[in-house]
């Protein structure tokens, strides 16, 4: 039985989050309720939007992203993992909490190194997260190159994509994300990092052999490092 | 914006949770992240099991429960769903920690009469939810008359069932509780409410035109009434 509580800082967006927590428990080996990673989910959608405010000059999300460490570890949580790739870009505000965070890129990469070693690979996120060089600059350096999405793939299908599945429509996030995966691919790319949480939600409302490339799941990658953590590797 | 933040006693069993989260966030009319329901997840699946403590004389869960309930009241968490039909056998102890309780069983009443208002109406649960009468007590005095499974059906269907999904494995679980599902159909039960959050995550892994008859999801349930009291109704 796991000791270690792990805290999750979510709501952006709600759905990602719950899907964290069912993948969470999926990929923890357990026969029974006992078994699994005891977790708190500090869901708070109000969190103002992370893009808008990284390019637009929207309210800035960092008291908001806070509020919530705290919270978390007040309630005993000994780690935090944040399903929203975004909210990355506050890591050194949020680290000023003392709450360690395993990092959702470095997830990424751990799960892409077993599809491909090297070479180019492709990302999908949001406009903040690209134009940041949140994944870029560090896959780069550990020996990949990035194929990105263009401003009008941006604002056609990653984009668009995005706000249906926090709009409760996956199904329809599906075309223009896959879409946008297959262009990628089209340009060199040998897989695709799903840099944002919403994208797999809306890549995994359609079928997977049409997108003509692997593609590494952001949730699916930080659960699996979550679950090594609360096990204590 | 919701002012009102949901708190959710979960881990009881973690899927079940995880799955009240995705529908509370599906169900919810949104366009995006900010439209979405403020809760938190205390997702503790150390809690001792309940059907053992109530039946067995296993560990007693109330400190447990207890334990999570205070968490949320500190998180500032202004009611509380608990997706475990069991742990309600605890309400009243759970009740003195003075955050108000979204009950279940009237959740899933609910949601019968839009299905079945009257007459003979099928339950499935724990043992323990069975043996107890959490349901038939309440469902009878609403009008209802309730057809439950035999100790031979639960030994070899419905218990079988609920320790697949905790043990990960919804889609086996199907096959037992559909035929649960069926026999209480046979006799006469014109819905079936799944009184184990359990069992929707079993039935929803194989095809619902083979069941017979509509059946009441108490995840879904609960979910509804949660959004409810999150906008002010």
């Amino acid at each position: 039985m796991s000791e270690r509580i792990l805290g999750v800082l979510g709501g952006m967006g709600p759905l990602a989050s719950a899907q964290f927590m069912a993948r969470l428990t999926l990929l923890t080996p357990a026969a029974r309720d006992q078994d699994h990673v005891p977790a708190i989910l500090w869901s708070d959608p109000r969190v103002p939007d992370r893009t808008a405010a990284r390019l637009g000059g929207g309210e800035d999300p960092l008291p908001w992203l806070r509020r919530g460490l705290r919270g978390l570890k007040a309630a005993g949580c000994g780690a935090v993992a944040i399903p929203c790739n975004t909210a990355h870009l506050w890591i050194d505000g949020m680290a000023e909490e003392g709450l360690p965070i395993l990092h959702i890129v470095d997830a990424a990469a751990a799960a892409l190194r077993a599809v491909v070693p090297s070479g180019p690979v492709g990302v999908l996120g949001t406009a903040a997260t690209l134009q940041t060089r949140l994944y870029q600059d560090r896959l780069d350096r550990m020996g990949w190159t990035c194929v990105t999405p263009t401003p009008e793939e941006m604002d056609g299908l990653v984009s668009p994509g995005i706000a249906e599945v926090k709009a409760n429509r996956p199904e329809v996030a599906f075309a223009p994300l896959a879409a946008a995966v297959r262009a990628l691919a089209g340009r060199g790319a040998q897989a695709v990092v799903l840099g944002c949480t919403e994208i797999p939600l809306g890549i995994q409302a359609g079928p997977a052999d049409s997108l003509g490339v692997p593609v590494v799941d952001t949730i699916d990658a930080l659960a699996r490092v979550a679950i090594a953590w609360a096990k204590g590797d």
